[in-house]
């Protein structure tokens, strides 16, 4: 039976600094890179192994992925990178600590661009520091400005209906190594969470996230790999 | 104009110990992993970067893969893994040590193995101790007993015409991440080096090869990139 196994990438440096990081590529430290081998340790142990694997264009989810790949003694499963599997672009914010800018902008306003559904941050400027338009690996893509949590679901979405979705009417175990929001657009959809609540659900960093999918890709079960 | 890049992988650990290796999955070592981020780095420094990658199913070129690449800053290129670009398979000698091989077949038996274009080695049964006919990177896939390095080429030249050559016409920079014979195979092919030569012909481990070719895929230059 079909299966998808959802993994958010290990601890970045960002994350550590508590800096907004969106689009903007940041390594992942060494205890993001221990959370990912642990996660393939645990799809190897729970016999549990993907047949295709999918990931962003960002160092910090691509890194996951391989780490977590090779714990698991499957490199050489087929990978595809896609920029519409990034993380929700932070626009304006990016960059920032999350703490400083609660300073500045006030932490009623900061929550609003972090736990709003459809509501942007403000836009990064063209040719400000973290703008990444002229970045070749978003050559021939308009890359946004900022983007609203349903912004990303609106790019995330279609690719997994056209890309990913494929393979599991085929049968694969699917492995999407990802963002947090990013991975949200995909519980959303499959859990079937309202736009009020998606906002508010934190995706674990390296915590296999595993749906259980009927033919129809109707959910049968969802659980965390570790909890098995 | 088309480009491309043949990477043989970074020292082994049984390239370390000087054992027959062909498709048992080894290991890179530390120097290997040295060997692999240098390259990248070099590729980065003479500003010759791959749009597209490719490499076989085996882990030390696929992690030779991405050391390259993340030394290079371009982590997040496509890659394709294929058993085609895989190793030469050794056959009855995978695993043994190449001078206690010499010791028992004698120099000469081993020399006709290792340098010869169109003789095997002696198959590996099926079931032996380096039999990968199970191994599930394999289902599907008619595993081989044994090849020599024209059984090699024969599987390698059909994957680079279907699979790689597209994306040649389409001007891409190619890199291949891959192994001493199967690099070979491309070698000969592109340099029209005879059947009695190439067995001679050594690629070394970690060292861009360039071929920069024309619209039509004539080689118009081939050189080592750290010699320019």
């Amino acid at each position: 039976m079909p299966r998808l196994i959802l993994l958010r990438h290990g601890q970045s440096q960002w994350n550590l600094e508590n800096r907004f990081t969106g689009w903007w590529d940041v390594d992942v430290t060494e205890k993001g890179e221990a959370e990912a081998r642990a996660a393939g340790a645990l799809l190897k142990d729970k016999g549990m192994l993907p047949t295709v694997a999918f990931t962003s264009v960002q160092t910090r989810a691509i890194k996951t992925l391989h780490f977590a790949l090779e714990a698991a003694g499957i490199l050489w499963i087929p990978e595809t990178k896609d920029w519409r599997l990034n993380e929700r672009h932070y626009g304006g914010l990016t960059g920032l600590n999350k703490a400083e800018t609660a300073a500045k902008h006030g932490d009623e306003q900061v929550k609003i661009w972090r736990r709003s559904f459809d509501t942007p941050p403000p836009v990064l400027e063209r040719g400000s520091e973290f703008d990444l338009s002229d970045d070749p690996r978003y050559a021939g893509i308009d890359v946004p400005q900022t983007e609203s949590l349903k912004d990303t679901i609106a790019r995330v979405l279609p690719y997994y209906e056209s890309s990913i979705v494929p393979h599991l009417k085929a049968g694969a175990t699917v492995l999407v190594a990802a963002h947090g929001n990013s991975l949200r657009a995909l519980v959303k959809h499959l859990s079937g969470i309202s736009d009020d609540e998606i906002t508010g659900l934190e995706i674990p960093t390296g915590q296999p996230i595993i749906y259980d999918l009927d033919a129809d890709l109707a959910v049968l079960d969802r659980y965390y790999l570790s909890e098995r």
